[in-house]
């Protein structure tokens, strides 16, 4: 079978990081949010890799934090000064003949397994798979003092976990950084890679606000309820 | 006091509408869709006048279940082709010394009535003014076979209530349709209005799909709590 591996990206150098809590630490339901989106990779893929990638300031809480739950196996690497960085040092923690390698968001814990396992299937056929989902809503574009519309129909949200092969990843990781690579896919995109969009799913949410927390315990309740 | 009148858009001629009960008139706690929408502005703005945009094969159905709940006082228009044609109908309901519009979405039954306000009194200094949240995701750009990445630190999320002065409104409203206008603040600035962008609410989704409504019935419990 082949090889899988997913790097779970929880904060950079910390630069942004304010003296409340980060998110990923912060409890969803019964757990913390970054246990479950360990939880959730390693029950769609029970003989994946795991690495978290860890702001240096962060690693004991979470050490401290993960011996009080239940944490799937996992390694942790160092965050970087961009998230760029943060995953290169993710990648360095793989073991050398890992396939497949899916980068996912520490504070995205309710990706379904079905979709985690769709994606991973689908980097067989493709080098660069993304799961992306429709706007309901319209978008303007900002540009100083002013703003445009733009055709909601060709927009898509990008989400994670983006799976790649990882000959692929580890070429694109050897560009230097560039401020342009804004998601892990802009990495391999620069790289000349084709990116395939596969369907991703609205409750795939990142959790960024205390309204995001709101939503996120309603949607793990009605989950659960399944 | 300034007169102010608000347009709810709950449908135009129905094309888009398959055998179930399309969202506005689903239960979201104890009160249906629509009916939360309608009392939400009238909590907000007691003296303004409401006209409901109904598909004519709606309004019925929207009468039964209306007398059936509390809900604020409105008028009925009907619906048409596209939203402008909607829109444009609701218009013509509204009394002629109104002289302040919003227009909301049925479906956006969250907007708080601090942000409903804020947006009314914008108006007073600015011909349109529009609620946007800056997104959380990346977003891609889909074209044909490709897709490429768009800096989404100039990407904004556009909300409704949308608030103009009713001038403006009308003046715009007088343009023959366009498959340009693809939100109503689209329509006043290919009038040549600049838009005024003013800070949304992450809570006040639009309800499209059965994971909006899992949404928002958290939101709701939470708004609920304070």
């Amino acid at each position: 079978m082949a090889k899988r591996g997913v790097i779970i990206v929880a904060g950079g150098a910390g630069r942004r990081m304010g003296a409340t809590l980060p998110k990923q630490f912060m409890m969803l339901g019964n757990e913390p949010i970054l246990a479950r989106s360990i939880n959730r990779i390693h029950e769609a893929l029970p003989a994946a890799e795991i690495v978290v990638v860890l702001p240096r300031e962060h690693v004991e809480l979470w050490r401290n934090i993960a011996a009080r739950f239940e944490v799937a196996e996992h390694k942790i690497a160092l965050g970087g000064q961009e998230r760029f960085h943060s995953v290169r040092n993710g990648l360095q923690a793989l073991s050398q003949d890992v396939e497949y390698v899916g980068i996912h968001d520490g504070v995205r814990p309710l990706a379904s397994k079905k979709l985690i396992i769709r994606l991973m299937l689908e980097a067989e056929q493709h080098p660069a798979v993304i799961p992306v989902v429709a706007p309901p809503d319209s978008y303007r574009v900002v540009e100083g003092e002013h703003s445009h519309i733009i055709d909601r129909s060709t927009l898509r949200i990008v989400q994670t976990p983006q799976v790649f092969q990882a000959a692929t990843l580890l070429k694109a990781y050897e560009q230097p950084f560039s401020a342009a690579f804004t998601d892990d896919a802009s990495v391999v995109e620069m790289a000349g890679e084709k990116i395939t969009l596969v369907e991703g799913e609205r409750e795939n949410i990142k959790i960024t606000t205390p309204a995001d927390m709101i939503i996120a315990e309603a949607i793990i309740k009605a989950q659960d309820e399944e």
